[in-house]
C-alpha cells in the first residue's frame, strides 16, 4: 500500500520453499508433517481450505484456524482453547514465521504451510500452495480427488487466473484500499469490466476452464463469496451486487452448493475480518447485519449447461466434526434438524 | 450524535417561527419576499424542493442552492458565481443564521427560508415548512397544484410520517451513525421491520395515505431516492438493496418518474455529499462510483394499482432552466438527444 498515485500494491513477495514429491528444497512431501494455517475469512486461505477438502488431504495435512480479527501483529489462535493451537502450541502465526526467518521483514500472512516438528513455516506463497497440493501431494489424494489442475489445461488456467488475479481478486482490494479517487475509479473500471467479460465465458459454460472444475473456479469463487458480504459496501464495489449479476451469481450459488466450496464459507467470520481490522476504513468496527445470504441456497440452473464438477471423480464427503463451519455461519439455517446450506443439494455429480 | 449507549440523537430544536397567512409570527405570506434555501444532497432540503415545485410555487419563493460538500461551518453558496448566492449575497447559509440570532448556537441546516429584506433565517423547522407550504400558500399556488395535506387525511398522513421519520427517514441516520455495535443493530431491525411494513401497506394501494401523492410521500420519497446511492453502503443499511425489494422499489420508481420528484434528485451532488463530508465514516473522502441508476427509469407498472397521483389536479410543466438537476446527474441520460431520466415519463395523471 501507499504510492503517490493513491493505488494500493500488494506485497506479492513471499517465501516461495515449495513442499515437493522429490523434497529438492527440503520439505519433502510427508503425511502429518505439516500443518496448514488459514483463517476461514480470508480469500487467500480459503482457496487452500477448498483445495484441501477437494483433494481429501485433511488426514495427512492437519489445519490450525486462525480467528477472524487481529491487531497489526497479525493472525491469531484466538479461537483455541488457551488461545493456542493445540499442535503448534503458539498464540500467533507471527512466531512460526520468526522461527524460519528471525528477522522476517514482511507481512505475516494465511495460509502458511508450517514444519510441525521444527515449528517454522515452509512457505505462505498462496498460488503455488493449492497448485503443490494439487500436484505434488497426488499419493495422498483421496480416492475419486478431482483433477483441479490438469496438464493439458495448466495454460488456460493460469492465463485466466492472473486475468482474474489482477482484476477481481486484488481488484477488489485495489478499490477498496485506492487513497485517491482516480485510482479507486481505475480499479473499479478494471473490476466490472472483468466481471461482465466473465459472465459472457460463463454464461455458455458451467465451469471457467474445460467442463469440471478447477483451479480457476476455486481462485474466482473465494472472491465472489465475499462480493456482497464485504466487497460492494466496505470496498465500494457498488455497481451491482453479485446477486445483480445473473450469471455469475448462479455460476457461484452452482459451486457454493458444491461440496468442499460452501462448506468451507464462513460469512460471519468474513463480515467480522474485514469491517473490525480494516479500521482506516471503517473507523467504527462495526460489523454490518446484512446481506440476507439465503440466496445462496437458491436453485442455480447451471446443471443444464452439463459440465461434470469431479471429472471422472466425485464429490468430497462431508467435513469432518472438528471442521464444520458453526452453525449459523453459513448461508441459513434449519432449525428443524440442525442442516444448514453448507450441507446444501449437490447437483450433476 | 453522542450517548453513552453508542445512539445517534438528531438535534430536533429547529427555529419555529412561520410564516403564516395571518402574519402571526410576522412573517407573513408574501410574494418576492422570502428565499428557500436547499442543498439538492439534502433529504430534509430535497422535501421542500418537491413541494414548492409541485404547488408551482418557483415564481413567488426562490430558491438558492448550497452545494453538496461543506466543512464543520456548514453549507456554502459554493455552487454560485463568485461564490455568492446572487439574492442574498452571503457565502455561507451560516451568515443568515447569525442575522437571526448572533449567538445561534444549534445545527446550521437546510432547508431554511430566509427573509430577503432583513437577510435572517425566518425557519429552518424542515417538518412545518412543507406544511405550510401547502395550507399557508395557497393563495399562490398554481393552477392544478395537489392538495399534498387534505384536511381530512391529516391524521393519518401524521401517523404514518412519524413512523417513517423514526425509522427510516431518521432510522438510516441512526444506523450509520451509531457508535456501537448495539445500537446500530437496533436502528437496523426497526428500518428493515418499517420498510416490510411499507411493503405490506404499499402493495395493494399505489400511494401511502389515500389514492393521491401526500406530503408523506414525498417524506419516504426523499429517504427511498438516496437508500441505494448511499445508505445501503455508507450507513450500513444492507439487508437488501432497495433494487431488491419489489414493491417498494415500483413505488420509488412510479415517484421518480412523476414530474417534481427524479426531477429534483441530484445523484451526484447526493454522492459527494454523504461521502465526502462524512470523514468519520469514510476517512478516504472517495466517492463511489456505482451504483449502477438506470433501473430508476424502468416500469413501474403501479398505475395497475389505481390512484390519482395528482388527485384533481395536474402534474407541473418541467422545471426552470436555472433549476434543472445538471445533465448527467439524473438517473440516465440519453446522448441523443439530450433528455435524461428527470423528463420521464408520467403515468395516469
Amino acid at each position: 500500500m501507499g504510492s503517490t498515485t493513491g493505488e494500493f500494491k500488494r506485497d506479492a513477495n513471499y517465501i516461495d520453499t515449495r513442499i515437493t514429491a522429490d523434497g529438492r528444497d527440503g520439505y519433502p512431501v510427508e503425511p502429518g508433517r505439516y500443518r496448514l494455517v488459514v483463517a476461514r475469512a480470508c480469500p487467500w486461505a480459503n482457496r487452500a481450505i477448498i483445495v484441501r477438502r477437494l483433494l481429501g488431504l485433511e488426514s495427512v495435512l492437519s489445519m490450525g484456524i486462525c480467528g477472524p480479527t487481529h491487531d497489526e501483529r497479525s493472525w491469531t489462535f484466538d479461537l483455541d482453547p488457551g488461545g493456542r493451537d493445540p499442535v503448534l502450541g503458539i498464540e500467533r502465526i507471527q512466531e512460526a514465521y520468526f522461527k524460519r526467518f528471525p528477522d522476517y521483514p514482511r507481512g505475516i500472512t494465511v495460509p502458511a504451510i508450517v514444519d510441525v516438528p521444527s515449528g517454522a513455516v515452509v512457505t505462505n506463497d498462496y498460488k503455488q500452495i493449492t497448485l503443490d497440493l494439487s500436484t505434488e501431494w497426488t499419493a495422498y489424494h483421496r480416492a475419486g480427488a478431482p483433477e483441479l489442475y490438469p496438464e493439458k489445461l495448466r495454460g488456460e488456467i493460469d492465463e485466466v487466473a492472473e486475468l482474474v488475479y489482477r482484476d477481481v481478486n486484488n481488484g477488489v482490494y485495489r478499490c477498496g484500499f485506492a487513497s485517491s479517487q482516480e485510482a479507486y475509479e481505475t480499479a473499479y473500471g478494471a473490476l466490472f469490466a472483468r466481471l461482465d467479460w466473465l459472465s459472457d465465458r460463463l454464461a455458455g459454460q458451467r465451469y471457467l476452464v474445460g467442463d469440471t472444475i478447477t483451479e480457476a473456479d476455486v481462485r474466482l469463487f473465494t472472491t465472489l463469496a465475499r462480493f456482497d458480504a464485504v466487497y460492494h459496501g466496505h470496498f465500494k464495489c457498488n455497481r451491482q451486487k453479485l446477486a445483480e449479476l445473473p450469471v455469475l451469481w448462479a455460476y457461484a450459488r452452482d459451486l457454493f452448493q458444491t461440496p468442499g466450496f460452501g462448506d468451507t464459507t464462513d460469512f460471519v467470520q468474513i463480515k467480522s475480518h474485514y469491517y473490525e481490522v480494516h479500521r482506516t476504513i471503517n473507523p467504527s468496527g462495526i460489523v454490518p447485519v446484512g446481506p440476507d445470504l439465503s440466496g445462496w441456497l437458491e436453485p442455480h440452473g447451471r446443471a443444464a449447461l452439463g459440465g461434470r464438477p469431479f471429472g471422472d471423480g466425485t464429490p468430497p464427503g462431508p467435513p469432518s466434526a472438528a471442521e464444520v463451519v458453526p452453525a449459523g455461519h453459513g448461508a441459513g439455517v434449519d432449525p428443524v434438524d440442525g442442516i444448514d446450506g453448507r450441507d446444501g443439494g449437490f447437483e450433476g455429480g
